[in-house]
């Protein structure tokens, strides 16, 4: 496949020390030389050397810029291709002169996770892999992280290629049979298909299983924090940030609106819903009942409720308890560093034990209680990352219920003895899904759809 | 100077395909080599060779991170030291990861600017070019970024040791006739001081004559936009957005309430004041008089105000006129493609015809008379980057104008005739201020408080 060279800025847009502009394809080599002056020339250059120069406007030599411009020739690159990396001072204006100059030089302005494509269409690397690197990208929290991780090494796609296998051994065995159907054979083939297509079933299955739990891992939880005024919901929010100074992030947009705050609590994101309500306003029981917190609290997959242990429950907290009980709520039970005049009852009336957390926000204490409360909802407490492969992907978890919806309908009619060859269309369409996850059979449109998701520059 | 070993991540914080951790310092290649595996020892590498491998935990050898890690040895380096650059997958959680266990080998997380005061501490630059790097960083348009890539390069250096040489000459020259104090020989110093400290006077004066037009290009004028509703102002906004979205920019902070909006028109950088009252309200006569609009006319350096041409002026927009007839204001008549309903003379009796200028933003014609306009108050006309050195650093400014003083000091004793080595104590003094603008003089605490205006990683 002959492909163009193109570019893009690689490093995130803003005030920083280094900025990066990140060009691949065949000409990459000869056009960016024809626009840096150094000592060495660029085309005589060796792969994996960087080298100083000026980035300079041909026609004038004036100098545009002061840079490190590595070269790494195809195929060991990130795209297979050759790939030039020109390394600026860091700011917005100096990498957009930059690569400006370089579009001027007929390379092209890359679209969003274009070099990623390239990595695989040129088959460095599958499109489960591919996609996983969004993930990287995105992980909001140290799991998450590892989790694409392991999918980038192929961990999810190695398991999809074994079922796989599992599937054309079983196609094979029947296309034998289709050949020479002899009675017995066929009994034999039934239970073959049975135990074979079970196997492969229950594999599917264990995937699956992990999608729930994946997607959480990826995408957090959204969570609301909820409470009346002093009990401390500030301190909570505080405290969960604190702890996760660099998660705390801007997902950056065209509009100030989209900021979401991601915190971590034992390596699960929890994605933070209106937490502007709590900061700019001391009076949240005015709230309760305001379009606002009820949307909050709707969308939600989990709620902290945080109470005060040092003053009695108001009716307005027991009834926000009563709408709560059947959610998924972890009530926080706040300043166990102050006497007590909670009257607990009244609270396990709504919650069993094992969803009530104690903690002195003042004293920073208990809050390992609300990671142990947090893995029992979501994780049934067991959260090992470990080896386990998470399926987190939409796409994936789509097509494996798909190829798990053929399989089970092959397995069905192998009961029903349903003519051999027909039972084969399911157990193909059923390899073909799982195909489509690791990339192997899909269309050129999807793989567009799959790589406008990625930021520029990847 | 014996320094320690020190890293930080060099990239802005976000999302995008790349991020870099710098290591700077004798012991960067061992301490980066725990935990990078990989085909190459890095301790045996070249300098300015790129190496594949993986992060890992040197107990467990777990994977962390899938990585370039490049080494540049001593001195041909930024800092002069031994650098090793990290290139990571982007977003946040894997540089932190990395950073995170870098650290643990005992390498110091980096004071912002570090990197650069060390480039500054071990000779590779003087203390203008190390300034001026931040100013790259922070630059808001081509222009301001020319400037500051100038004096990177030393050319305000250069200038500055320029006056540097003609003071030292100078006391040279008295120097010897202190020890030869004959008549004549006064006589005569008194004209050649005269005549060469009246030279360096004018050459400082011609370094501070820019001060103003730097400041600018380098900070941005402060714009308002003005005008009733319906006129034109959000489409004057998006117009000049439109020209300039890869400038249009965020101040990355802690709150929501330090966005700035930089666009720039002709390289002149304009720093728009509450566009979000023009975004978000239709109605801005409403809010003339009201607080925020009084406090953004009153910080302006520029004032736009638009008025419709197919419209005949409203009371109010007279009233608007009469008060800004004193400012920086210019008058831009929007919906020129429309029939003409306006008086010309109503504007002309409290704006020049050069501060009007006649645009349809519709059709998007006429802006270039805008910049014209802007180069006629800002720059008389003349914006030509060229090969000026523009003096735009407070501190800088500061200094040259305090040089002046002490010399036109020592001018004025030497046309009174004082005795000739009190005359030398100013030309010192003056001589010791220039030298501080390069850093030839200057103390730690002020070196300190220079390099913590820099982000950190650079």
């Amino acid at each position: 496949m002959i492909m163009d060279t193109i570019a893009a800025i690689s490093t995130p847009l803003g005030e920083g020390g280094i900025s990066v502009i990140r060009v691949s394809g065949g000409e990459a080599v000869p056009l960016v030389e024809r626009v840096f002056q150094s000592k060495v020339k660029l085309s005589e250059a060796a792969t994996h050397t960087v080298h100083y120069g000026n980035i300079i406007v041909p026609a004038t030599k004036d100098r545009v810029e002061e840079v490190l411009v590595t070269v790494m020739r195809a195929p060991r690159s990130f795209t297979m291709e050759d790939v030039v990396e020109v390394s600026c001072h860091g700011g917005i204006v100096s990498v957009k002169k930059v690569l400006d100059l370089l579009l001027l030089q007929g390379i092209r302005l890359a679209e969003p996770g274009e070099f990623t494509k390239r990595a695989f269409l040129n088959g460095r690397i599958d499109l489960t892999q591919a996609e996983a690197v969004i993930d990287l990208i995105r992980a909001k929290s140290d799991r998450a992280f590892s989790i694409a991780l392991k999918q980038v090494e192929g961990n999810l796609s190695k398991q999809i290629k074994v079922i796989r296998h599992q599937l054309v051994e079983l196609m094979a065995h029947i296309e034998v049979n289709i050949d020479y159907p002899e009675h017995d054979v066929e009994e034999m083939t039934n239970a073959y298909i049975h135990e074979k297509g079970t196997a492969a079933l229950a594999h599917i299955d264990m995937l699956l299983h992990t999608a729930q739990q994946g997607k959480i891992l990826r995408e957090g939880i959204e969570t609301a924090i909820v409470g009346r005024p002093n009990v401390g919901k500030s301190s909570l929010l505080n405290e969960l940030a604190q702890e996760n100074r660099a998660i705390v992030t801007d997902v950056p947009g065209t509009t100030r609106d989209v900021i979401s705050e991601f915190v971590n609590v034992g390596g699960i994101p929890l994605k933070l819903l209106d937490t502007a309500g709590i900061r700019e306003t001391s009076d949240i029981v005015e709230q309760i009942g305001v379009e606002r917190s009820r949307v909050a609290l709707a969308e939600a997959d989990l709620i902290l409720l945080v109470i005060s242990r040092s003053e009695e429950l108001l009716p307005d907290e027991v009834e926000l308890m009563r709408q709560l009980a059947g959610k998924q709520t972890i009530v926080i039970i706040n300043k166990i560093d102050l006497p007590s005049k909670l009257d607990m009852n009244q609270i396990l009336a709504y919650f069993p034990q094992e969803r009530i957390v104690e903690v002195s926000l003042v004293e920073g204490t208990g809050m390992d209680g609300l990671e142990k409360a947090i893995s029992g909802i979501f994780f049934e407490g067991k959260l090992e990352a470990g080896d386990l492969t998470y399926v987190s992907n939409i796409r994936h978890i789509h097509l494996l219920k798909q190829a798990r919806a053929s399989l089970e309908d092959g397995l069905q009619a192998n009961e029903e003895h349903t003519p051999i060859d027909i039972l084969q269309i399911d157990l193909r369409s059923a390899w073909e899904y799982l195909g489509e996850i690791i990339g192997d059979s899909v269309g050129e449109s999807l793989i567009d759809q799959i790589f406008t998701q990625f930021c520029l520059g990847k």
